[in-house]
């Protein structure tokens, strides 16, 4: 057996390159958002790169990009570990969110093509379209097309927040593939990806072997009061939305002290007529609560329906509430955690066991296969902004955790 | 001695014909913003009333309007009664917001005329210029500048919401007048204005006799938190600018129970970002703080600095405040309310003492003259909105009880 080595420069320098596509002209933040004439570029770097390593590349009919390395026997079919994340960016975004994970990938693959060896299984490296989700709804959306969550109808028929179809617009850079949307169901999943929250960072943990996701609930409230004069209408004659709007985000703080492991938070707030002197007719606010734990999750969402009613009650006012996002927490793969934690100890690196606060394309592959995640520390925890930002050395070390993971999962062959 | 007679139903038409100056093409309110072509007409429509009831007519230079019923003996300037409000509006007003009190105190005049008497000393009808401050700021500039709070100067040279400047608009609708700000200080002030708020409505009363102006107090806060993901951050490591922009909401409802008396209302507020999965980095929200009593005012707003401290400290944010407008409150001429309350019970009409909670230019006469002001009810406290609305008959009964307190005041000498 040949040990697998990580060739570290040309993973930076991928990095590096792939973010320069996209990039701001204030220099600060690159733009790559899901099938614009930048992420056309992005995926045309990819694929470049994907076949400099003799990888066998398909683009299923949603834009999915895959490149397989086969194993010793010629197969790319069956029987595979996929490693994936996504190329497409939020807006003015850092250069590692999901591409990080798919250079890793590659860099993976490149570690077997150096030594000249070929894993047991076929390794597919993927690129999911539109994880973020900014200009077609909802995110994650290649992953959760390929795991069975929306048809290639659905996909291609989207509208985008520019009016533009996703179908037309994947045909105009040209990555509307032929490949049937589904074809490649692996046998495993591992996808690397900064932590995007400051937990890593700020406890000087190197790894976070992902053993679960968090659950999401995100509703829209809208609350109905009346309008009505700041300085001529009597405290007890008010039906002030705005008040409602605060009691929530008040007793929100509340249940995350009340029910330990619950997170929440509102964003989001609209007032109307919004006047310095009008008591708010309308509110409407954004509630994003998360828990590792449907039971709790389900608890707090009970909790605050309790609320309303009671607020409903005490201020004379009409609450409407509309679910935007629901989520069931996932959990991975026992046994994938495991081997990273047990990667990550045969490479002396610390680590310990995590929940994920984001959504990845991990929680939709987990679906249809054995699934589990690699966190590298973001310093403060700062994403989605040009100051996302990893330590070359801590990037390295999630990519050798990945590498030496995955040469556990399958044997090399001599090429 | 003549009994002075109102002519109720030239007040009233005079109401609706004022008030289709300025219609909105909708047909539910109308426009008269200060120094606009639609104002002019409303202006124009005035000067040609006053000038039918044979008053003097003068216009200062920064378009003030006053129209003079002269005593007995032709003098038109010592010692006069001054009886005022304002004949602009908001975008999209009700028909009486300000025009009742001017065309109310024409109506004193014409009562005066129809008996052919004459008052003991001379009556002033005035139409303050831009008492809603939609378009110019400060709002009650004219009455402001009268009293001696602003020069011509600095109104002329005021640049509107729309890059105007007032002079100039002034100029252009031909309301420049020749006659120097505040020439015309009268020895009394009166003003008839709707309630604009519910008290007397719910209450069934049909006059107000408005003893005390609140004192008012707008400031701005600026709350910089932390941006972070919402999925990702531990509550532990937040600095929600949104939660704090919540306690604030909340810790004034309180506060109006703690102190009673005072009014506070948040009217506007502003999340950045403004996503439903980001932590607010910075929220901005105004606050309205009213009461009768200074102290209590000051006491209020010491409390609030307080709050602002300790969420400062609690939650790690910046806090930054802006006093947007502070007016100490006004009280009203003792006598002058006496008379008012005098006149009701001898019109056998139910009436109480109240505090006015909006502005009203007789808060500005009131630092150069002994003023105070008569309150109708407004259905449902609704202003500043075309559902504005009171009951003919208590508009008239507003109107005879501005007559006979004009006329205890005066002595009528046959003409």
């Amino acid at each position: 057996m040949t040990a697998l080595v990580l060739d570290a420069d040309t993973l930076l320098e991928n990095i590096t390159t792939l973010g320069n596509i996209g990039l701001e002209p204030s220099n600060e933040g690159r733009s790559r958002i899901a099938l614009t004439d930048a992420e056309k570029l992005g995926r045309d770097q990819l694929v470049t790169w994907m076949k400099g390593l003799d990888l066998e590349v398909h683009i299923d009919e949603i834009g999915n990009l895959f490149g397989i390395l086969p194993d010793n026997t010629g197969n790319t079919k069956n029987d595979a570990l996929m490693i994936g994340s996504h190329i497409d960016s939020v807006f003015n975004a850092g250069a590692l969110d999901g591409c990080y994970g798919v250079l890793a990938g590659l860099a993976v693959t490149k570690a077997y093509r150096d030594q000249n060896v070929s894993p047991s299984r076929p390794i597919i490296v993927a690129a999911f379209t539109n994880e973020e989700g900014v200009r077609y709804q909802p995110d994650m959306m290649g992953s959760l097309a390929h795991a069975g969550g929306l048809t290639a109808e659905q996909v291609l028929n989207s509208i985008g927040t520019d009016g533009t179809r996703l179908g037309d617009e994947l045909q105009r850079i040209g990555y509307a593939g032929t490949m049937p949307l589904g074809t490649l169901i692996p046998s495993q999943y591992l996808e690397l990806h900064i932590e995007q929250g400051p937990v890593l960072d700020s406890e000087g943990i190197k790894i976070g072997a992902v053993a679960n996701l968090q659950g999401i609930s995100w509703q829209k409230i809208q609350i109905k009061g009346k309008a009505n004069h700041a300085g001529t209408t009597p405290m007890s004659m008010r039906h002030d939305a705005g008040y409602v709007a605060a009691s929530i985000i008040a007793f929100l703080r509340e249940i995350t002290e009340t029910m330990p492991g619950t997170l929440a938070t509102v964003g989001s707030i609209k007032f109307e007529p919004n006047a310095i002197n009008v008591i708010p007719r309308m509110t409407e606010l954004t509630v994003d609560l998360r828990n590792p734990d449907n039971t709790m999750l389900m608890a707090a969402e009970q909790a605050l329906a309790e609320k309303l009613e009671i607020l409903r009650r005490e201020e004379g006012v009409t609450i409407g509430t509309e679910v935007l996002a629901r989520f069931d927490p996932v959990i991975f793969d026992e046994s994938l955690v495991a081997s990273i934690e047990k990667a990550a100890n045969s490479l002396n690196i610390s680590h310990h066991r995590m929940t994920s606060g984001a959504g990845h394309d991990a929680q939709m592959i987990a679906r249809i296969a054995p699934s589990a995640m690699i966190f590298v520390p973001s310093k403060d925890g700062v994403s989605h902004n040009p100051k996302e930002f990893t330590e070359l050395e801590d990037l390295i070390l999630g990519a050798e955790v990945l590498l030496t993971t995955v040469d556990s999962l399958l044997s090399n062959v001599s090429g």
